[in-house]
């Protein structure tokens, strides 16, 4: 792996188990990363790809909560949902997620925040799913369009 | 894999990804089998080793709920909690597990319930962690004790 740009996104696919990792690093403290996190009214400004719109149908991102939001594009629904196992604020999130168009299909998700100098952080998500073969082809469904453009909203909108 | 007996409990660590799988076939129908792990008052009455009392803490065993038993032995409490990211009966159960004396381990578990021939039933329950040494130190822990055990309370349970 080789240094890179603060700002750039890095997803890796890990070389022995069924799991992708991505880390970003933001100029924001951790605190307000995380409230993008969880405040639903947050979550639907960034997340997803550019020209997407999204919808939360309900989002209870505490333990033992769960959460379903919809992405709109064109008119068409693309439903995700889970459960919240914990929430650990301000710095980790673990929860099951569901693309609703693949339904047997469960990744369990952990999202670590640290805290950097000058008031940035760092984050480290991971997905993990239980073969390669759902693993490569989450990675080659275009997810990583999704999460770059989703990332660069949320630094405008952790700026604003 | 050879043939056995019926009532034999099967635990198997996946060769590929790090991820435990037991199965176990039940002389009973499968709803039968599948209420003895939605309803907490017959969870308590079958689940882990012998001589070890249960309690529940809560157990919202529905699409998005939550849960937490511990179980009681010698004086010692051992928790364990998670969340349900899917209850379709009487088929299929996927949540979230973690054993509190390790907080930060979290498992992701599928449980399939499959009816067979003569009012019988064939179920399998995976177990999927992030690392092989987290999988195998899972095994070696005398988890298989307490799985074998519970499962003969259960067979009594059902035959009741």
């Amino acid at each position: 792996m080789t240094s890179t740009s603060a700002r750039e996104t890095q997803i890796v696919a890990d070389p022995d188990v069924p799991l992708v990792r991505i880390t970003r690093e933001f100029d924001a403290p951790r605190e307000k990363v995380f409230r993008a996190h969880t405040d639903p009214e947050l979550v639907v400004q960034w997340q997803g790809p550019n020209g997407m719109e999204a919808r939360v149908d309900h989002y209870d991102c505490r333990t033992g909560g769960s959460y379903r939001y919809v992405h709109v594009q064109d008119g068409q629904e693309y439903g995700f949902h889970g459960c919240f196992h914990e929430v650990r604020s301000p710095e980790l999130i673990v929860q099951t997620f569901t693309f609703e168009g693949f339904p047997d299909g469960v990744a369990l998700e952990r999202l670590v925040l640290e805290e950097l100098p000058g008031g940035r952080t760092r984050l480290t998500a991971t997905s993990l799913v239980d073969s390669f073969e759902g693993r490569d082809a989450f990675l080659a469904s275009g997810m990583d369009t999704g999460v770059r453009e989703g990332y660069q909203r949320l630094d405008a909108l952790l700026a604003g």
